[in-house]
This record gives C-alpha cells, sequence and structure tokens, in this order.
C-alpha cells in the first residue's frame, strides 16, 4: 500500500541513529536499555555480560554500563563464573541480589491479616495468615465514624507493617515497597480508602498511616482494592496462571472482584471498578448489609450461605474460618440439608458470574475467599448456570477454577507489584 | 533510594546515544520518529518543516526525510508558505492530504444501514442511514442455517460496500480501509461473524465476503461489534469526548454494550466481551427471544417497550423507525401509558446500567440505538436507579448522556479506525 523505495532509502540516508536520537531519545533509550538488561536477568539468570549482549542486541560496553549502575543500586549481584563460549574469555555470572531485598504485601480483612514479603525474584521470604488485626468493637454496617475507629483499627495495621519490616530489616533486608489490599473502594492515586464497609474504614489515610509507621518516607506504600491485588497474583503464578484476561471474585463477609483485561486492572475513572457485591441482581427480597436491596452480596455472601445451610449454627459468633470448617465437614458427611444450601449457593454463584462472563469474557475466572473452599459443592451448579446463561459458545472460552493462592492471593499480588514497581522505578530513576 | 552517582556517570561516558540504539533500536527509533512526525501534523497542521523540529526536538534533516516519505505514500501535501520565523525561511506548510484518501465504515443493521466515510482528519466525506441490506424473509430467531442468509443478507452488504469505494474512487480518492459493525459476536481476528442473532448470521467471514466484492486484497477490512466501534466514536467526538474509560449501552431488537477502559476497548480472551443483553439480571419471566429466561434484552429490548407502552400498535410489522416515532409522538402528547411504561423501561434500564457502573466505573455511560431518542423520558428514573444501586459515591464519578451521533455512531467509529490503522500500518511500513 505504501511505496517505501525512495523515499524511504532518502530518510534511511539522512537520519542516522545518533541524528535520530534526538534530545528526548536519550534518556528514553537509556530507560529501554535498561528495562531490556533487567528483563532479561530477571528472566534468564543467572547469565554473563556476554550473553545479555548478544541476547538483547546491545553493544557491551553498553550493557557494562547498566549493570554497573544495578549492582550499585543494590538489585544485581555476581555469583561465580560461567564457561568461556567460544574463544571468549569466561564471563562473571549475574543474578538478582534476592538476600538484600524484598517488597510486603498485606491484606487486611474483617477475619484475618494475610502477609507475604517476596525477594527481588519474587519469591516468598514469609507467607503467613494472622488474625484480624486489632479488631474493634463490631458495629453495625456502615456507621463506623470516619476514618477513626471500626471492626478493625487503621493503627493496628500500620503497627504490624512496623513490626514486619523490622522483621526484614534485622535479616539484612532492604524494604522496597509495602503494599496493603483491603475489601473496599480505594483511591489508589492517594492511598486512601474511601469505603470498606466490613472494616468500617470511611477515608481513612491508609498510605499515610502506615508510611508514618515506618518513619521512612523513601519506602512506597500503595493501597488497592484486595481482589485487584488477587487477580494480579492468580495470573502471575496462580489459577489463572498466563490468563491476559482473567476475573477473580472474592467472597468472605463481602463479594469483590479484581478484573485483568489484557494484562491490565480495569479500575474505571476513579478506581472504584469490581463492586459486584453491589450489582442489583437479586430480587427485592434480598436485603443487604448495605441497605440496599437485590444485591449480589445479599445471597452469595457467607451470611446467607450460613443461615441456609447450618441455622442451628450460632454464625455471628463464630471466628471465619470455624463457618468454613463447619460447612466443608459437613459436606463431607452429606448433610444433605448442607448440600442443598450449597447447591443453591452455587446457582446464585453461577447467576452474577454469568453476567461477568457476558460481560467481560474472560478466560478464566477465579473463585477466591470462602468461594474456594466451598468449590467443591459449589463449581458444579455454577457451571450450569454459565452453560445456560452465557450467550458466546462454549463460554467464550472461559476457564471457571477455585484460587490455587487461597488466602494469601492478595498479599502475594501486593508484594509482587511492589518488586515490579522497584524495578520500574529503577528504569527511570537515573 | 537509588543511587544514581558513580556508576550513572560511568554509564552515561561509556553508552553515548549512537553505542545505546543497538541493532533493534534503529528501527524502533525510525517508527517512534515517524509516529511523533504525524501526530503533530495531524493535531497542529498546517505547518513547516521547522515547526515540526522544534516541537518534536528531532533534527531538522530528520524530519525532512521522513516528510518526503509521507508525502510519497500520499497522506501529506504541501500547502502554500508560512512566513519566516525570526531569520529563518518562509517554510512550506504541510498538512495531511485529505483530498486524496478516504476510509469507509458500515453499521450493519436489520433496522438500518449506516455508512460513513472519512478523509484523512477524520471529517466526513459522506454519511447516510438507508434501508437495510437486502433484507430476506424473516425467520425465527437462531435458526438461519450457517452463513447463507437470513433477515439481512451478507452478499447484499457486500454489494453495497462496492458501490460505495467506487463511488470514492470517483471522487478520486484512495480507499484506505472498510470497518464493518454489527450487532453480535464477532471474531476480530478473522473477521468472521460468529452469531449476530437478529441478522441471522451464524459464522458468516464478512471480511473475506467485502473484501472479494471490492476485488482488492490490499484494501484492510475490519469487522467488529457494532457497540464497539460506536463507543470509540463516542469517547472520540461524541458524548464521551475526551472520556479514557466509557460505556455504550445500545438498544434496538437487541441489546449491546462497547466498553472502553483506558482508552482501549475492552474484548475479552475471543472477542466476546459487551454481550450485556443477555446478562441474566431479570426475573424468570422474562422469556428472552434467544430461548433464555432472565435476559436484560427481554426486559429493554424495544419489542418489551412497545407490547407495554403501545398495545394497539402493529409493532411487528412497523419499520424500527416508526415504532421509535409513534412513541416518542404519543409520550409528547402526555399519553398517560406511553409515559408509564416509559418510566418503567427508563428503571429497567437502570437496574442493568447499575451493574455495568458497579463493576466498571466509568465516566461516561452513553445511552445508544432507540435509548438515545426515548433519553427525555427514560432517563430520569434511570438516574434513580443508579442512584439507589451504585455503591460508589456520587456513581464513582459517572456522567449518563444520550448519543450524540446517533445512528452514525458506529459507521463513524469504524471508518476513524481505519483512518487510524492506516497511519499506524505506515510506522511499520518502511
Amino acid at each position: 500500500m505504501v511505496a517505501g523505495g525512495g523515499a524511504g532509502a532518502r530518510a534511511r540516508g539522512e537520519t542516522g541513529p545518533a541524528l535520530a536520537v534526538g534530545r528526548a531519545g536519550t534518556a528514553e533509550l537509556r530507560r529501554h536499555n535498561r528495562a531490556l538488561v533487567l528483563r532479561h536477568i530477571r528472566a534468564h539468570g543467572p547469565c554473563s555480560r556476554a550473553t545479555v549482549a548478544a541476547a538483547t542486541g546491545l553493544a557491551k560496553a553498553a550493557v557494562t554500563g547498566i549493570v554497573g549502575e544495578l549492582v550499585e543500586a543494590g538489585l544485581l549481584t555476581e555469583t561465580g563464573t560461567a564457561p568461556a563460549a567460544g574463544r571468549g574469555r569466561p564471563g562473571t555470572l549475574l543474578r538478582l541480589a534476592d538476600e538484600t531485598a524484598a517488597a510486603l504485601g498485606v491484606e487486611v480483612n474483617v477475619d484475618y491479616t494475610a502477609v507475604v514479603a517476596v525477594d527481588l525474584s519474587g519469591r516468598p521470604v514469609f507467607s503467613e495468615v494472622l488474625p484480624p488485626a486489632g479488631p474493634a468493637p463490631a458495629r453495625p454496617y456502615g456507621v463506623s465514624p470516619g476514618g477513626a475507629a471500626g471492626r478493625v483499627r487503621p493503627g493496628a495495621v500500620a503497627d504490624l507493617v512496623r513490626e514486619l519490616a523490622g522483621r526484614l530489616r534485622d535479616e539484612g533486608r532492604r524494604l522496597l515497597g509495602v503494599a496493603l489490599g483491603v475489601p473496599g473502594l480505594v483511591d489508589t492515586e492517594s492511598g486512601v480508602v474511601r469505603d470498606a464497609p466490613n472494616l468500617g474504614w470511611r477515608d481513612v489515610p491508609a498510605a499515610r498511616l502506615v508510611a508514618g509507621a515506618l518513619g521512612d518516607g523513601d519506602v512506597p506504600v500503595l493501597v488497592d482494592n484486595d481482589a485487584n491485588l488477587a487477580v494480579l497474583a492468580e495470573a502471575a503464578g496462580g489459577a489463572a496462571r498466563g490468563a491476559r484476561s482473567a476475573v477473580y471474585v472474592t467472597g468472605t463477609v463481602g463479594v469483590g472482584a479484581g478484573i485483568l483485561m489484557e494484562g491490565r486492572i480495569v479500575r474505571g475513572v476513579r478506581g472504584y471498578a469490581g463492586e459486584v457485591g453491589h450489582m442489583p441482581i437479586a430480587g427485592a427480597e434480598a436485603r443487604c448489609g448495605c441497605g440496599r436491596t437485590g444485591c449480589w452480596e445479599a445471597v452469595v455472601g457467607l451470611d446467607s450461605l450460613m443461615r441456609r445451610a447450618a441455622p442451628d449454627l450460632p454464625a455471628p459468633a463464630l471466628p471465619y474460618r470455624a463457618k468454613i470448617e463447619a460447612l466443608v465437614e459437613r459436606a463431607r458427611a452429606g448433610d444433605g440439608r448442607v448440600l442443598a444450601a450449597l447447591d443453591h449457593h452455587g446457582r446464585r454463584l453461577g447467576r452474577g458470574a454469568a453476567v461477568l462472563v457476558n460481560l467481560l469474557n474472560p478466560e478464566v475466572l477465579v473463585l477466591g475467599g470462602d468461594f474456594t473452599d466451598l468449590a467443591p459443592w459449589c463449581l458444579p451448579p455454577l457451571r450450569a448456570e454459565l452453560a445456560a446463561h452465557v450467550l458466546a459458545p462454549a463460554l467464550g472460552g472461559c476457564a471457571v477454577r477455585p484460587s490455587t493462592l487461597g488466602p494469601l492471593a492478595a498479599a502475594q499480588g501486593g508484594a509482587a507489584r511492589q518488586v515490579d514497581r522497584a524495578f520500574a522505578a529503577l528504569h527511570t530513576a537515573f
């Protein structure tokens, strides 16, 4: 379509690389080349400078310069020598400096707190599921005063982060960053939790509180919706491994979703995307804790399931795990009431899942939170409902899978994101 | 956080621009610089080579080379001279060659066919709403044989495109590309319409049919869901102008949506995203034309509205515009039954809209198709329903607006997309 002969040749003659770089071009190239080198060593290390040069097409002198920067920044380290390739000298091997840095992810939940620290390669340094952080006396839904107190105390979360940072420092690791995942609406720009009703948080400046507790303004702190962080982790190395489009649906007290489309989190204009819990898809008889009627959460939240499956249990008084374990135990024992309730639950889940699959055509739908443990019983009716209500043939290629990262997903995703950010920041830091 | 001193300085010394470019870097730079030049002239033309050089930071010789390529490819043209700036010579002005090329967009619909041709600047060459293309005898929903016939004949669409291409050729314009928008599931890679039930199309190789009719394998043909193309147009210059996140909901016989998030169409893994019509959010009593129950389309499609608002009219026998005009006329006249039905319709629309807004947090929700004409009566109840069912404060910043491009939106978006593609292809063509 386009004639490339004369004009193209003329342009090639006139605009050699040095000319075409221009002023802005130089810095951009530097970042680009640094990213090339890092990406190669992250993916293929340990490897020598010569290997990096061959794989990236960069000049050896350029690679040597970039590697020097990265070693000095504490992100690369030398590790023995490689056998000489062909006639060359033996090369020093390079790899990520996994012993000297770590990123921390924390999921704050009304039922538990999950913490994960990872090294530069994304391998866990530690990961734990702890009791909820400093629970304050329970209050009715949504009436907690702005930012002060609620079911989970923000100050207790900040204290926990400081304690974990100290643990990493004692191990000789630099803290690359902290990521907080919370079940609610988050202003990711400012790190303020706008509304996390089940935590009792309204307009809580979570990033500022954590940074204050750390007493180190240089450690970046990000706050995000828990399901957003979880879908990143599941797509990186969990139930949606390798998927570019995935939806993670998590259910505990509330129901939320993280949406990944073509490798990016769908956030919407103010970061509020993924509020599936309050999609008005149930009947008017479904009264939600938020005061509305018809919310999906009102019929697929754990409270609703407990009432139907095990009305004899004192659900409000039981800890989260105890409820799930009781249901799983009874289901395994063949309790007819529980099995019928889980079948009903699976169909109601499938109704909302069909909305998501019709609307977003994901490659994988991941069931997280308590849906993970209940998947053996809920998945068959859920799949049947999907088959009945999804327009695209063969569910549009969508696989439905329980989470493989379980309660650690959001914390893991947050920590990994801070590693990525540290690398990305490095690309622009010189 | 990162020490940039010694190592950074060393790297800067060792990796000058020429070195750092490497082999892969040259071609990439060339594309990048070509894009810079084109983007500037598209946005700010007419302008001189010197202005382009100053604005982009490129060397004047480089700009001259690139401009030469673009003039030769028929995309730029010279247009008079600019007054000398400072001590420089007067410069020849450059602008897009708007007289010599055009792209064509066609929306195929069961009720009408919309056609739009635009020049390189995106200005319309012509735009028309025509009767449906070669309607075949109506068949029951979904039983049309694979690709052969249905309510709209694919061959008639191909014939129409050939005719329009001839018209552009007669005006001395090169056809940059054709975009077809259809209400249904499209495999955008292959240009095959998988399922457009209201057209009666199943597995119709629409791109191949159109290319065949044109008899010119060099003209790119793309096929996409109509609402995907429409949301691009509305965000470029319609009701969602400037929005990076928008959802376009269109209703005629069926209901569909185009989803734009951070400037990109959300397609999902197989391009089936946006199937809002069959979200199971209505009650079991809502029987849909697709054979399912509970589909949103079953309660917000035009057929459902006509039954409730004007049961005296012979809806199935009336053309699309006649139905809408009858409703609008009666609503204006204060017909109580029609007004009550439109209020009810608005609330049902709002139910589904609340699902979309909770899930996607768009900046703008655009009502297209027949929703546009009915907006004066449907918008207030729709907004009330949104206020009642969206969790984010102030609807998460979402504005709800009727389409400003009307039935031309998808055709306009398709034509504009082919112009963008022609520019993008040029970036990589040398």
